[in-house]
């Protein structure tokens, strides 16, 4: 049985030895008040309420997975409902969320830092809440006074849950082809018709009522991306009170069977005439849903932490305890029969990746939360643009970079433990499994790094890139005179100039080619990744060296981990730029029909 | 629903065109009458029985798995029976088994091709008899006259299956530390006492008997490695007829729920007091058990092979079934809705890395099964060594190489079918799931580095890897007037002087910090498995620029997946080189405390 333990004093040194967050939120109008104890105070009552509560239940939620009745209604594993009933009393849910409408008002930041302990806990369960916080922030930005009324309450204590209705069996991807009519009713509400497949937390027995926001297309919609609407269609419409009233038209058709996230109901969602109500313009609900799918995507990022923390955990305590061989320098334990398996170095390799990457996306997830965070509500424009462009930036890549890394460390921690790693009882096989979805919803990763390279990169000629390229280089030069930091500065210096380049040489093939552009992108997103972690494990690195060997030796295995870090995964650049010089001529020389 | 059809045209020119088998075999006095149309025929009827009969139980297998009843009798899932009868009825067990004793006597070489299909077909059900040959070659090997006349028969009819009984829950790679127990009694045979995990295979309903190969400790047995024995356990004690009599005193205690190969039952065997007789000389037991292993590691090379090919077979139809999205250089299918995913580069890169993958595993894993051929039967004795000492070195490659390649490739088909590649109804996932144990059982992929390394190549002063690299030289000097082989034998010479360079660097290193050959192991097989793919393509590429475009673009295909592997794969090897280069000091500065 695995365990877990909120790694918080690693939070914290993210929080406020690298982002130095209270100075940061002091800046902001809304958080001024927010100082370190207070954030620790929540950090520890959450991770307790995680670690407790919602923990426990992720083993056996794998185990029983979700059950569809005949009348449609869907039953989550024992004890996902007591739970959310304790998540919603303890006011997790508003944490975040706007003080106006019963919000709590904390900074996203807080929220991720809940996020990953929650995710760590418990992925499939998290994801019924986490939908939820989706569809909030949907409304908040494009709902009408009347919906945020009537929605935004119900969504932000928690009693309503949400989800996000995009894919068809046809489309996923390529949303601009889908199918699902929205006809207008002469109340000004919609008659939604058509089936939705691969909806998370689709229907469940967890909360008072399921708010969907469901894309469509009116009737004289144009085609394409450019003719789909938004629609909110409430489970249960609510009555003139806002209580939850009649069954609208919408059921749960079928519960998908699949590799992990067990837990969570996976739903073909049919909709049959179900009455909705348009959020924002018509044929824009894309707009409106990238609210959403944004949140999502960093979402994604930090269940992927979640994931990499937790397996992380479990396989040091295994290798501490594991006995089997002996060094190869000679016995460590002599009154044992055999020496514990972190001595081997193999071994230290697959814990070293797996605490380089995971510490490394805890500091890029909360870099980008507290980002997030000042581009809402920073009182200088010039700020809150940098901020903007940043996070659209670096959105894809904490999708796609994160969740490949944990889908690696995952297999890791689960091959740290042998044998006893496939099988389901220890824990480490169920973290891998969950772990591989990560790769694939809310856009493929090889989405995602279309997304970086085509729209954020290339499309703006490189203007976002350079601000991230700014910060980097603002950091070089102030360590340039620090001989500790030279072995990083070093290696990060040559990376940022060869993205420079490369980005450069990509855009130009791709103007004569547009698929040298489709040919780089997954690797060109994997180098930007390893740009951000070299950066910012170049400033856990330099916090470190300033503390010296001191409490209990933290900054001392902080500093090797960056030392790591620097010596075995970064090199892995080496392969992905050989990737994109060798261009999209490999790929695209074989005509389909020779494949 | 997946589907499988052998690929015979590829296995054929690898066996024909690339290793000239014929030719080969006619210099081994067992095989000399073999010819083409014979081998091929076999291949075509093994090919439809895989298909036919065993890929269709794959799913439903995985499914509803093995079940244990209360007297400890394992039934396997539905069909799973019925389809061992038929195999064995067609005589598909006695294939490579010794005539003596009732076998066919073909070659290893051609059993590795059933093999492949099998375990494409079904990893989990091919288990069962794919033990069964490692049983069989250990009491050739080491079995008396008596044991070969009672075993053998049965166990190549397949009537008999076998299991490897190594592993205990305090103990997997450290078999020094194993505590089975085996008391001698008056009649000459043993009382077994203990209890093995992670049996597979461990009990069934499929055939008559099951004969346990055990090891265990006499009670004077030395402790580490040089006490253990190696006891044959029949499940049923054969009576004066040789026919299945008494139950023995060995049971399933239960069966594991892991992450893949369901229809496997991984058993907890318990002996108590059970009769064994003892194969080989007393604690000279792992010598024997090495046979069984080092075929077993073959196979699991295999298991790989055979697991890349159906998902890739399967993600190629979809990639050029599913339409999503324009091709980047403009619509293609402009009568349809949207482009079929093969016209992207991203969805080529992966097709192409599971192309290369697989065909570079099936010419890697029919070359080693070439040379044992030639180890067993070459008539001149120097051969006979060479190809021992070659196989010694690759066999851990084979393991590895192909295991990590194979999980990587079904992880790529999966991510082709987008979120369909999660759902368990498309058959993707489980693919992932079987392959992942592959890394894992008869070695870990960290242990087989080591073997590889510290025994196979550091162990002789690499006189081993010394035939391999001249094998690659004199195709080299073969090739060096090739004006269109440049290409390839630009970088395929550079990667064995970096291999040689590398050797030799380790080995210094080594000689003052044994770790740093535990560092370097896992880096370094890799790296070698690339030399011998790079060799290999490199190999085949020659041929295919021979045939130039003929065949139906065959040899078009393989010269771009050539040139795909040495562009977009070979350069792996930059990473690995890195951390080879990085050393033991990153792995091993930290404080375990630390972590």
């Amino acid at each position: 049985m695995p365990t877990y333990t909120p790694p918080t004093r690693d939070m914290q040194f993210v929080l406020h030895e690298m982002l130095n967050v209270e100075a940061a939120f002091k800046e902001l109008p809304q958080h001024g008040d927010l100082d370190i104890d207070m954030i620790n105070q929540i950090i520890e009552e959450a991770g307790k309420f995680c670690a407790d509560i919602i923990f426990p239940l992720n083993q056996s939620g794998d185990e029983q997975g979700c059950t569809r009745h005949e009348d449609g209604s869907v039953t989550t594993p024992e004890g996902f409902k007591e739970a959310y009933r304790q998540y919603i009393e303890a006011g997790w849910p508003s944490l975040a969320c706007e003080p106006d409408f019963g919000g709590q008002g904390l900074p996203e930041l807080v929220n991720n830092v809940l996020q990953e302990m929650l995710n760590s806990s418990n992925q499939a369960w998290t994801m019924y809440p986490g939908l939820t916080h989706g569809a909030y922030a949907a409304l908040v930005a494009y709902g009408t006074d009347e919906q945020k009324a009537l929605y935004l309450p119900k969504l932000i204590e928690g009693s309503w849950t949400g989800t996000m209705c995009l894919t068809e069996s046809h489309c996923g991807t390529d949303l601009g082809i889908l199918k699902t009519k929205a006809e207008p009713n002469a109340d000004g509400s919609f008659s939604i018709t058509g089936s939705k497949i691969f909806i998370s937390s689709g229907d469940h027995d967890m909360s008072d009522n399921i708010i969907h926001l469901v894309l469509a297309r009116l009737p004289d919609a144009p085609g394409g991306t450019k003719g789909i609407s938004l629609f909110i269609v409430p489970k249960f419409i609510p009555d003139a009170d806002g209580n939850p009233g009649d069954k609208n038209g919408v059921s749960c058709g079928s519960i998908e069977h699949k590799m992990g996230i067990h837990g969570n109901a996976t739903c073909v969602m049919n909709f049959d005439g179900a009455q909705g109500w348009m959020v924002g313009e018509p044929n824009r609900g894309l707009q409106a849903m990238f609210v959403m799918m944004n949140g999502a995507r960093l979402g994604v990022g930090i269940q992927s932490l979640g994931l990499s923390e937790v397996a992380y955990q479990n396989s040091l305590a295994y290798a501490k305890e594991r006995l089997q061989m002996r060094s190869l320098t000679g016995p460590k334990l002599k009154d044992k029969p055999a020496d514990p398996i972190i001595v081997h170095p193999d071994v230290r390799r697959m814990l070293l990746s797996q605490k380089a990457y995971t510490e490394g996306a805890r500091a890029f997830a909360y870099w980008v939360g507290l980002m997030i965070d000042q581009e809402h509500s920073h009182p200088d424009e010039a700020v809150r643009k940098d901020c903007s462009d940043l996070v659209a930036l670096l959105t894809p890549v904490v999708k796609a970079f994160l969740t490949e890394n944990a889908f690696e460390t995952t297999n890791q921690g689960m091959q740290v433990f042998g044998g006893h790693g496939y099988i389901s009882e220890w824990g480490m096989e169920q973290y891998v499994r969950d772990a591989r979805i990560n790769m694939i919803y809310e856009g493929t990763n090889g989405v995602q790094s279309l997304d970086l390279l085509g729209r954020k990169v290339l499309g703006d000629m490189g203007t976002k890139l350079m601000k991230f390229g700014n910060i980097v280089q603002d950091f070089i030069k102030d360590n340039a005179e620090h001989e500790g930091m030279a072995e990083f500065i070093g290696p990060l210096t040559e990376l940022g100039n060869t993205v420079r380049s490369l980005t450069a040489e990509i855009g130009q093939r791709a103007m004569k080619n547009p698929d040298e552009a489709g040919a780089a992108a997954f690797p060109y997103l994997r180098i930007v990744g390893h740009l951000v972690y070299a950066y910012l494990w170049a400033r856990m690195a330099s916090i470190a060296l300033d503390k010296g060997d001191s409490d209990n030796g933290f900054y001392t295995a902080k500093l090797a981990t960056a030392r790591f870090y620097y010596a075995y995964l970064l090199p892995e650049t080496q392969w992905l730029i050989g990737e994109v010089k060798a261009g999209a001529e490999p790929l695209m020389a074989l005509e389909a029909d020779l494949f």
